[in-house]
């Protein structure tokens, strides 16, 4: 339990005396932040006016990140490490900042944030204030890939980082409180993951502040014991850090850390040497006070150790006199006099207290990875056609097309591109990527086992939390990757989904960040192909969730078959910078579309399926329109049923794949005019739209188009349980015969002369569940149903569809 | 690491013989469920038509919660334990079922399904087949709280249903997949909030099956070493069983379970002997292969004990004649001539190897907690009330008044309730609850710390996923509780409430669920007061998600000021089987109502505030509506302004408090018909609505009501960061400038008269906006703007606003 059995020799006490000297610069710089607008070098006296009016921010983490960090760069400098720092306690978002104007950085990124005293001025006043940066890391602060909003992803985020990056050190600080969350929990087992040949280094350092918002952390109240077991059984070998007293904090944490990397140096070698064991990788448990250095005591309560100190450790230093000394004695603890020369820079011994260029944690270019992407290197889609004779006709999975795709897309960027599943990949049909690599495992293997090997690409563990969180890591610092998900449980993980969106938005304004690889959800064991699971594995509502978030960062798409899902999935793979959620089934279902008019028909997102309508491109009777591939199957189906009964009424099929296409141009970039979807979908016809999710989607995004109050939508009622596939499109009314009673008691002139067309659906209604109910399976008309080519009236045009 | 050491006297062989055969009976009735459509017992040769055409179910799990469930049964009737049996496999939706109907319970519960050879066809036939039952656990299972279907929550759920029932033993199956997910890795913490002495005791039973659906399991492929690290730093004591020999597995669980029960015995009477040391429950490992007693070798490839056992074994049983030999073998293998007589009923050895009565798992009514829910004793809210002399005028924080009202729900209810909250009790204001109760913890404590006890009733972890797992094992065994969280972070649940929505849902159409109380969610610390915290904490969205739920169990309240919030708390508090998300903010903000005016308004849960509109009750030139409070706030504002610039014009003021009113009656039983609906918004007139979420709910609502086409929406627009209240509500346009702007814009008599008007407003919010970014807060008349009484024409009406 005490790195002091390995310790290797103490480190020089003027260069920590040096370190101590940076940390005191950052924690005045971090304070300064929260609390002042002015007088930042506290050359008057401290007045009210000087005060922030809304004093925002965290400081009770920040000086422990300060101190990591400072100690880090001793090891980078001393070892030339290429490292990044990933803050899982980001609410002490000053802490950073501090760091990346001392390094430099700051000034570098944000010309007017100066290095002097009317920099450190506009630094302090920006923090927190309207029209400056935000209170946590954020994606405005250089060095970060990691918003310390939203609590639980600082492991997964850093292995994420780390995988395929062989040389790059991921220091990741989890806090005691971010400890508690499941994320965090489950992602502690991301190093039974890692290739210590082939990827980068994860260095965990819990701290052990002690305190959340306002109670005890567990982690900090078990007893050394239970943790050393806890972090052990994690896998890691804890070397533990614990005091107040900086001096001798110093020496354990540089000796802490020296320890460490020389463990991961030998780590390394052993693994390029071709040793096999799983390592016991070492990790730091740092115990120090919350609001370390900060006021002891304020209005007789303790706050430096107590969850008192977690924000601002008092709030009246602008109306309070008394308060406002405490500040004046806290900032001047740290002697700025000796830290800031006279115009208000750093003095030296401060200033090149830090690695160079993009050594610093600051600049490191892992942490913008839009600098470091390169387009992958991709083959053309459109070798992997699925043959289509015919529209209807032929059966295929589509999601096992896909899956051939993605293998050659893999074998092509062997070192920047990986597939994510919560242990789905092959039930989701997409395993002919296995064909060209295996699953990370670096945990035992047994004889039999399947595709296992540390050097894997397909990441596979029993956590949407953590097969998101590296993704995300894995994005952000540049690379591609593609996640495939039962729709249903892609909810496990909505809140993740917000917080990348959020940061795509802001990165999206902020010139420096470069834009990187889309994040790709593949949907699919979706809702109506539940056959198995039943009712608590049916959910289309993601989607409904996705297009709350800024619709220049969002994209949805339903291909109805494989050419059009292969066709999406290409311009998914290549984009920036978006979500692009795609829904497409895994289970053998009919095809509609050659390659050829799948592309035309994904390029303008949805349209006019000429070869099902019977408008003969005249004015319709009715529109029946269909998104997703059920949908679209039951809609075919039903035009086939009125073709057959109603020779002629006259259809229009439109088949929407890019669901942004309904949407107005000023609510979405994908948008059609209002004159555009007319056309389309007529301005006073009916429109009975069966739509794959849940069906107020399309009201709220067609609401504004003329002809809404004509639209019909049938979907997802949230009926279901284990039963038949055709049965849960009746339980939610959006199989073929309910889609064809729709069509004629919505359009007028059928209402006189289609009673017995009426009953006779009705019946056959009757009829299918009865059967469905005593033989446990569709009818075999249900499931052997194609489209009949022979009852057009019209040739299939030459041309293809529009 | 081996139970041997203090382990009891081996268990009579007799004994065990007779609980194999339970076993052996409960393992054939699983295969039968899975395949079987007919011949139930063997009795004549096993035909293809005697085989399910679709084969669903996971066998991999079921025998192991089946040997589970038999030496539970010996520890149950030989102690006379209370016990319920939580199975996170919940997949092995067989087992229980099998146990149920060896039990009598099942048939006692669906009397059809009947215990002889009928019923036993009947209970095969019906599982996984159209109008039968689920394939995993669900509410259709008779013993259960605990939906089978999204993994991760069986350790919380148990835990939930432990507090407050101290003679209560919840036994837990941890599956080892389960065991990777987020959700399942923080609720080991559980055990420092569970207190010895007044909580019942959760039994955790990790099942090492090795396998999840196409890979191995972390857990089961770490050292032993690694493993036991890891349960005793989750602070348990660990007993290991592992095999495959029947014979042996069975006197080693049986001596394990021994162990367990005496040193939770031992435990429990040192806590009530005062001992506050918090203990180290003991654990069972069971390790076994996946499919045991299943077939070895299927088509030359291994099956059991691999990840193709995780399912059906074989699929071709009905076309492949080799694949029904090998199921005829299989279930001849469990010798159904010994277990059945020959009505097909259990023989008697078998038949009354199970406690009697409610100490059977499949008939605690503690899994039917409907059945045990008493009404909470609950004080007059109208105690409560917050002075208002004149609307808008005083301010309150509402939730501290709820607050209050729930420190008094929380003393008349000292064994049935309990509030919840991811850390956030305090910050939310709900700090009054510690007044009689503390906050639940069990691990050390220290000097200065706040309000923690064993017997605390205040559950705090910082895992949203734990406090909702806990929240509903509570109320799922018939409590009573309360969650108070961060709006943006709720979405962290959403899949959590994805499936307790379900489950209510089914439930109520279960006649022998009873009603259990409503799981009640107040969100504050809302999207538009997230000064500290900025953009990564906006979001409004978990209403849009809870909306796509069945309309019978999901309530949505919009409290705008403290006595409407108690009015909505006091109601949902009372109500059963729903989901209530309240709304409400925790800042001191502007209060409208009095208490009789509150009621009255929630009663009716929308209506016009007279003593705010300008129509006099004639036919208004506009509609301003609102939900939720700062909209309020905003459109009360506006009208303000209004009001002076423009006294001719004719505002009505619609406040909105239950967001499902606005739906029509087909959508929700709260609905409006289009009548109201048109009487209060008229069909003409523009309605310029300000919401606290996403605008496109409203949309979404009110799309089919006729003046649809004049509602203009407000809401938050997904802009927003660090800064002032204000500028966040002008970032988003729903501030009072923007909403009077747009009401210039839209009634159509004003466009000539109020360029001046539209001027002023215009320039208001530079001057405002300009403000902000220079002194960090908002304009003094922002912050301290009331309601003027003195600007109205008319006296505040006698009669209470309707």
């Amino acid at each position: 339990m005490n790195y002091a059995t390995s310790a290797p020799a103490a480190v020089d006490q003027d260069y920590l005396d040096r370190i101590d000297a940076w940390w005191r610069a950052a924690n005045y710089l971090s304070v300064g932040q929260i609390y002042l607008l002015d007088n930042p070098l506290l050359r008057e006296p401290l007045l009210p006016e000087h005060i922030k009016p809304r004093l925002l921010g965290h400081w009770g983490t920040t000086p422990g990140l300060n101190f990591i960090y400072a100690h880090l760069n001793r090891a980078i400098m001393e070892r030339d490490l290429d490292t990044i720092y990933v803050m899982g306690p980001g609410h002490g978002g000053p802490g950073p900042v501090a760091a990346a104007w001392l390094e430099g950085t700051y000034t570098e990124t944000y010309p007017d944030i100066t290095q002097d005293a009317e920099g450190m001025r506009r630094l302090f006043r920006q923090f927190s204030f309207p029209g400056g940066i935000p209170s946590h890391v954020a994606p405005e602060t250089p060095g970060s890939i990691h918003e310390g909003g939203e609590l639980g992803y600082a492991l997964s985020h850093a292995y994420g980082a780390a995988f395929d990056n062989p040389d790059l050190i991921v220091a990741a600080v989890v806090g005691d409180g971010e400890a508690e969350t499941g994320p965090l929990a489950a992602s502690w087992q991301s190093n039974k993951f890692v290739n210590p040949a082939r990827d980068g280094t994860v260095l965990p350092i819990l701290h052990l502040n002690g305190y959340k918002i306002a109670n005890p952390t567990v982690l900090a109240r078990i007893s050394p014991e239970e943790l050393d077991h806890l972090l052990r059984g994690f896998g890691h070998t804890p070397f533990y850090v614990e005091g107040d007293d900086p001096e001798q904090m110093h020496q354990d944490f540089a000796r802490a850390l020296d320890t460490c990397f020389d463990e991961i140096d030998e780590i390394k070698r052993r693994a390029r040497n071709g040793d096999t064991e799983r390592p016991r990788w070492p990790m730091i448990v740092l115990r120090s006070p919350k609001g370390w250095t900060g006021p002891k005591v304020v209005d007789g309560k303790q706050v430096e150790g107590t969850w008192r100190a977690h924000q601002v450790p008092f709030s009246q230093a602008r109306e309070n006199d008394e308060h406002r000394a405490i500040l004046e004695q806290w900032l001047r603890s740290y002697r700025p006099e000796e830290l800031f020369d006279d115009a208000g820079a750093p003095v030296p011994s401060v200033a090149e207290l830090h690695p160079s260029g993009s050594r610093r944690m600051s600049a490191n270019p892992h942490a913008n990875g839009g600098l470091l992407i390169k387009d992958l290197v991709m083959p053309d889609f459109r070798r992997y056609e699925v043959p289509v004779a015919s529209p209807g006709v032929s059966t295929a999975e589509s999601t096992r097309a896909l899956g051939v795709l993605l293998r050659d897309v893999m074998s092509g960027n062997m070192d920047s591109f990986r597939v994510f599943s919560p242990d789905e990949n092959n039930s989701n049909r997409l395993d002919a990527v296995l064909d060209v690599t295996n699953r990370a495992w670096n945990a035992t293997t047994i004889d039999g086992d399947d595709h296992l090997a540390p050097e894997g690409r397909v990441m596979e563990i029993l956590s949407e939390h953590t097969i998101q969180g590296w993704l995300e890591g894995y994005l952000l610092t540049g690379r591609h990757g593609f996640f495939s998900c039962y729709e249903a449980f892609i909810h496990i993980v909505d809140s993740m989904f917000n917080q990348h969106a959020k940061w795509l938005t802001t990165a999206n304004d902020i010139p420096w960040r470069r834009p990187i690889a889309s994040l790709n959800y593949l949907l699919t064991s979706h809702v109506w192909r539940q056959d198995h699971n039943g009712f608590s594995h049916q959910d289309p509502g993601f989607i409904d969730h996705v297009v709350n978030k800024k619709s220049d960062v969002v994209r949805v798409y339903l291909p109805p078959d494989a050419n059009t899902l292969l066709s999406v999935a290409d311009h998914c793979l290549r984009s920036r910078q978006y979500v692009n959620v795609i829904v497409a089934g895994k289970q053998p279902e009919l095809q509609f579309l050659t390659m050829e008019q799948a592309i035309e028909h994904c390029t303008s997102g949805l349209g006019v399926w000429e070869w099902a309508s019977t408008d003969a491109g005249e004015e319709p009777d009715v529109v029946m329109a269909c998104a997703g591939d059920v949908p679209t199957l039951e809609t075919l189906a039903a035009v086939s049923i009125l073709r057959a009964a109603l020779p002629d009424l006259r259809i229009r099929v439109v088949n929407v794949v890019d669901l942004m296409r309904l949407q107005d141009r000023r609510a979405h970039p994908h948008g059609m005019s209002d004159d555009e979807f007319d056309a389309l979908f007529t301005t006073d016809k009916p429109v009975v739209f069966a739509y794959h999710g849940y069906p107020s989607l399309i009201h709220r995004l067609t609401y504004r188009r003329a002809g809404h109050g004509n639209l019909h939508v049938h979907g997802y009622r949230e009926e279901g349980t284990t039963t038949t596939p055709f049965d849960m499109c009746v339980l939610n009314e959006l199989d073929r015969f309910h889609l064809a009673i729709d069509v004629i008691d919505r359009v007028p002139r059928l209402r006189d002369v289609s009673g017995h067309v009426r009953q006779d659906l009705t019946e056959a209604l009757v009829r299918h569940s009865a059967y469905i109910r005593e033989n446990g399976q569709d009818l075999p008309e249900i499931r052997g149903w194609t489209w009949d080519e022979g009852d057009r009236e019209r040739p299939l045009p030459a041309d293809p569809p529009t």
